[in-house]
């Protein structure tokens, strides 16, 4: 087995800015690879980062690159971080990928926080993606989502069924 | 969907003991607990503690309840948290029951660890069990084996394809 | 002996905003209350919260807010949580309190973080506080500075001597 | 200022053991490296790795090691990390060094531990040797103590006022 994880930024990614002053975060190193450093993984792995965006500033441009890293991938299993806010649109733009099993996930609280759901999150998506076959899914709130099978309360951020 | 996390000890469980002085570790609180706290869940669930051992400790009689309490329980899928030395011997006592699917996984490193891979490790049992439909499975290094196509590493004490 | 543990805010006490959306941090609980309770602490102490603003943001009239809390507190040791941008202008306005040491303390990076230095932060203050008679102190960087004999590199945001 | 830090052992250092099995922990790497790279410290340090014991098993000889390394050290601030159970022993065996002032801490819990007291003990530490002149100390339950002025609970386990 071989999963590519491939880094668009969003919250998980999310660190506190290295420069003095000012309220915002910045997006920094993919949260994947301290999280998989942490288990003693049986398979194959590559960690590519394409965007490190706050998912409302991804544009149909940015899409269209990630859809390209998703056809590119060697592997035929592929998750993708991403921010919440724009996760679904960017599950549509990925739907007609062949013969590929992509899960995107992410995360409420960046990786870096000690109460994060991180770590959580990308093992649910590694988890089903041992099982799935193929399509595009969401993995969130401890749920797997054909991808048009979900929506997002945009009160509470969750996940919900469609 | 409802899962039932079954607690029977093992390291992600350990803690810190709290007496003064002394070597060992103590089983203590299901670290499930701590885990699904940090995540904005969008299922049911319970948890449900049955042992608190370490895994070599487990005896044919201990097995037994744990096979009773996933009978027992409501819902259809169930997570059962064990030590790894012992955890295929479990899955194997468990495999006979019907109209189930129950993943056993568990921790390289207490929960309670800055580097633990507990959260992850919980993770994929819930990712996979979304998907799977019936049958006993491991979920360890993040891999999804079916209980009887797992063998364990003595040395590394990692899960391999048998 | 007993310390009074005075909130105003800073980075210290930041945290991932509740709301969905949005690149800002907000300043929640203190800080001090979560670490404390890890320490078996053998004083007494109490957590007083004045503001919860970026220091950058503090007014003269927050300021005066900040001195009233200390002249007001009952213990004679009081160590300040503060944001470090305006740490020494905060220092200055309470440097003619009598009777008193007063130490103030924050954190480059919140103690939500995983790699926060606030614990460590928190716990120079404290030991410096337990041997400190009269004065105002910043304590930052892992050293005590008299607050007249420090400044701050704008550069790294690191204190260093006057 | 130059501190020189001086691992013996004891809780602070407890890793989860490597190997698999077993219930014990192993006494790892010096916790004080890890601490202090999350700080961006202003003064210099060198850590010096003289035991790795329970403090339960330290010997005559090895406090003459301890010994030896304070006086060795070209540092006149020592801080010296240990086991609770006899750290009070070895102060005594300190407290005839000249022209030195030497803190002892430990912890309660682990520093891997997510909620461990290490940080915060070494931060009280470092606060009181910016300001002691000379002599020998134990930091702990935040506290700073001249070693001939501490006992333990040893129901607690927490350090008082002898």
């Amino acid at each position: 087995m071989k999963i590519a994880f491939i880094q668009t930024g969003g919250t998980i990614d999310k660190d506190y800015p290295k420069a003095t002053g000012g309220y915002a975060f910045e997006i920094a190193e993919p949260a994947v690879k301290r999280i998989l450093q942490r288990v003693n993984l049986n398979f194959d792995w590559e960690i590519v980062s394409i965007l490190r965006k706050d998912s409302q500033d991804i544009t149909e441009e940015d899409r269209q690159k990630i859809r390209d890293a998703c056809e590119r991938a060697e592997a035929d299993k592929i998750i993708v971080t991403h921010g919440t806010d724009t996760m679904i649109e960017t599950a549509r733009e990925l739907c007609s990928i062949k013969d590929k099993v992509i899960v995107l996930t992410g995360a409420m609280k960046p990786e870096k926080f000690i109460d994060s759901d991180a770590s959580f999150n990308l093992g649910v998506a590694v988890g089903a993606i041992n099982v799935l076959r193929q399509g595009v899914y969401i993995a969130m709130n401890g749920r797997i989502y054909p991808w048009d099978k979900a929506k997002r309360n945009s009160r509470t951020g969750q996940f919900v069924d469609k």
